[in-house]
């Protein structure tokens, strides 16, 4: 997978660079989680004391209960979801489940210690103390850099996708510590620290990779009528789990109850507007799938960071009815132009599904939470930042020649 | 999608409609939901408040958790559930899956509406108040028109389904309220209010639509292996899910308990019964797809009015018994005299999967209930009025020239 | 399905033989749920009652809300997970996912009966009571009979399964109690109970059933590109899901959050560490498939006996790192060994993914649990006993030549 077999230029084989990393990182893992993660008080063995030290009556009272099942649904939407929505590729479909597979399970683990010194550690003992709350905000922080593999969807080795996946992990963690802890901002669905970060991340790191040559494989770089199916079993379960995403890790009670039926009405709304840009551009009035697959979501999206908010569910509709909209056109008019002009290559377009809705989403929660515009700015700031700054150095990382990517008549390819 | 190429007589473009369409009904719905639409008690930012005036101690009373993992189940059944199950034709499994998208993600948006008024109006203020309860029954009531669509598939336009959509949820809605709420009868897996509903509903639209000339594209009229593999991971998450979707919106506690394991053993049962009479009835033994992705739900439809009564799981057995056997035949001899004798040209054979189970289901439930003969008469009036009428009606609505339906020799295409 | 057209030797139709069997045990099973089965005090209308005697004063203390959620992950495991797991086979998607359907379907049935005699009887009334716990049991045995599908994949027919289904239940039943009530192990996720004796069960059933002639097959005996991918669907819900696989029956509160814990730990270095081995020993660095397909799996399958013991998350880290490589080894080494050399034929190579990490995951909860070296010698005598002598019996009763089983020149052909 991402090899090629006819490339004097290029030595893609990562047969000892490949295991090489893997083995390296995974002993590290087991090193630093023997030295620093332990259980939280309610996944403790410890849970029964602390039930009566805290008055607590019932075992329905432990966090688990009360999000396991949304958990569940973000473990599917990143594994699943993210990796099927990029099978349509024709040759590609293994790479994109494969290596989001890959990926996010490595991901994750190195999430649990990056976010736990952030957000979990005990000062007394020094350790991460983990819980049902952690297994979902690491899978959130891998939906960031799988959504910055979007971009890069074809013209990386897997070794290069495992350094985009450790510091991209890093960078989301350091950005999602200024915004949450020092700049005090909500961003329960991560519409800012999971879709405008990851989708900058990935783009600036596309850009630096920018392939001048890469029309070479072009008849590589589109479906076939079945890979455009498995990409809509992408597509469903996000666009199906996105009320659980967003309500997660929301406030028990009423506010993950209203962070679900607000995103429910917002993606029901960007299904119809995106349908209707997506006819209205089109010959015939046909659809174009590749709106079908992505624009649908845009809703979801937009709404990460004030689905928790009394924005009342007109307001929720509208948010999705004009997302639907702007994706579609992102998709038919400018990502085009950022190719042709800009040099910004983006296989998947999560220019038009993640970093613009995610920015939109931003804004919305800041006129919900009446933020002074200076604040907001303030706050975009670090995100753009360790997008953009973060991305573009680990791209100049990713051109030293040891990391066995794949020559441009092989892109696109999982031979 | 659902155009064609070659087609002089009939003028297929939906390049105007569709868009039109789309956005006038959801600029609609964005005033609609402005002047009616609410949170309710449980998932506005008031619930701390409420909670101390009815003495409740904890978040976990709050309906979201009672029902929030059966939602997401009934919401996969409704999206991948009856979108892929539909994918089993070779050339139309984007248009089974991307029309599945758009007719639910609009329908819910008007039942959240028709439904509100109906159920969930606050008469103080005039406005509908919306939870978790609301989101599950506006996913049933599309899962009424998806029905619908099952008869239709392939046989008309996207600007078509959306119109059935809008009067299928309106009589949906107008039925449900007659049933549960002046004829007091419980059914909540819809046997009657959702399966019989949606089975005459769309024969009656595709018998007044009746092409005479549709074996002009017969060859289109079927599957190929991997779409039967497609097809295959819609069935199993109709069946999986099935008991969320009969327990979705039963009492809390035992009715819910209760409800989920009736349908688990019915299903069950209709599965070994399926494929025994399928065996029996193919040469050599062999199984028949289109029977191993449909008969076996009959099961979980037949349920659907009892399953959360104490009908003992032996009863439930034995409803799966013989809805696996009588659905199976009805998909073996039923439809092809349908469509010989009475016009009824039947794509996924709703008849057999939905409207006889559906109409079983009720008299089991009327049985269970000891109701009068009498009363069961007048239980099954409305849902075939509603139905056959409502869908005659319909049917003639669609037959002007103006919605971009496709050629005869075109169906079954999303070209 | 399982059938074939050519072969003069033996009688390969199942018309008369499939059917007769579905019925006969069908009827059976209303039988002896008429007679046995009735809902628990928790699913039962007296639930109200209970809760006032019981000083219970909230619904959600029923423990169906503890469990269903788990409960529907499993679901998706046994049907979804394993049924498209085994969907690789070029020719044979439709037998996998169709047959494991119809077994697990029939199996839960009888499952329910048997573990219920054991553990579930009501000694005053002689009935036996079931709830929630007993369906995500029921799914866990025909778990166990699935795996044994997995070495028989292609070689048998439906009436064959069905017979390896009911002895195999009947099996399981037994050395589950022996298990769990007499020698009074814990085994929450069930890696000695279900993935060990499913191994071996299967396995020598297998070995029984050897086909020296098999490599007339051979060229269906392969993968094609999409039917790779539709693999990838089964191990990814397999995978996402295992944390509710392991974490469904044990304790409720900490127990259940730690199980899902370790689990998802485990799972994640799995992946890593198949993911070198498997691009160590292929050519060029390539991934096979065949190791991301199921040996990514191994960290959950030897997580489920100690899941739920205090073995903290770098343990987990730990039993997962180095069960990645071993089954990757397997796959690799091992099977092709046992086909040569003992002719044992695993189509799935179930003896890498469940026989050899199941025992593992029993001796590190021995370990764990500080048990002495006899008592592990003694637990894991009943699942041998069982899963060899039993498997040796059935595969002699399959050699009887009234199944229907396929020529060798047409297995892994589903025509």
């Amino acid at each position: 997978m991402g090899n090629c077999f006819f490339s004097q230029d290029k030595n893609t084989n990562v047969r000892v660079s490949l295991p090489a990393v893997c083995f390296v990182w995974e002993i590290a893992m087991v090193v630093l989680f023997g030295i620093f993660v332990r259980y939280n008080e309610e996944a403790d063995a410890h849970w029964g004391e602390y039930k009566k030290t805290h008055n607590i009556t019932t075992d329905m009272e432990n966090d688990f209960y009360y999000r396991y099942p949304s958990f569940q649904d973000v473990h599917v939407m990143i594994f699943v979801g993210f990796g099927f929505l990029m099978t349509f590729l024709k040759r590609y479909s293994f790479g994109a489940v494969g290596f989001t597979f890959l990926i996010a399970a490595f991901g994750l683990q190195w999430a649990l210690l990056m976010q736990g010194w952030f957000h979990s550690l005990d000062y007394s003992t020094g350790k991460i103390l983990i819980g049902i709350e952690n297994l979902i905000n690491a899978d959130f922080c891998c939906g960031g850099v799988l959504i910055a593999f979007g971009a890069l969807l074809g013209k990386v080795s897997p070794v290069q996708m495992m350094v985009v996946s450790l510091f991209g992990v890093t960078l989301y963690a350091v950005e999602e510590y200024i915004i949450l802890n020092l700049l005090h901002c909500r961003d329960a669905g991560g519409s800012m620290v999971i879709h405008t970060f990851g989708g900058y991340y990935g783009l600036a790191i596309s850009w630096i990779l920018y392939r001048p040559n890469l029309n070479k494989s072009k008849h590589l770089n589109g479906s076939v009528y079945h890979s455009d199916l498995f990409a809509m079993i992408g597509t469903l379960f996000l666009w199906l789990f996105w009320p659980s995403f967003n309500s997660a890790i929301a406030n028990h009670g009423d506010g993950q109850h209203r962070a679900a039926i607000n995103t429910y009405i917002s993606l029901a709304a960007s299904v119809v507007t995106a349908v209707a840009i997506s006819s209205m551009t089109e010959k015939r009035g046909r659809l174009d799938m590749v709106h079908i697959q992505n624009a649908t979501l845009a809703g979801g999206v937009a709404m990460g960071a004030s689905a928790e908010f009394m924005i009342s569910p007109y307001g929720s509709l509208i948010v999705g009815f004009f997302c639907g909209i702007i994706s579609t056109f992102g998709f038919k008019f400018v990502s085009p132009f950022l190719e042709k002009h800009l040099k910004l290559q983006d296989t998947c377009g999560i220019h038009n599904l993640h970093a613009v809705p995610g920015m939109l989403g931003g804004f919305i929660s800041a006129i919900v939470a009446a933020m002074a515009s200076e604040s907001v700015y303030k706050l975009t700031l670090p995100v753009y930042s360790a997008g953009t700054q973060g991305g573009a150095i680990v791209g100049l990382i990713l051109k030293l020649p040891i990391w066995g990517d794949p020559a441009d008549d092989n892109c696109f390819d999982d031979e």
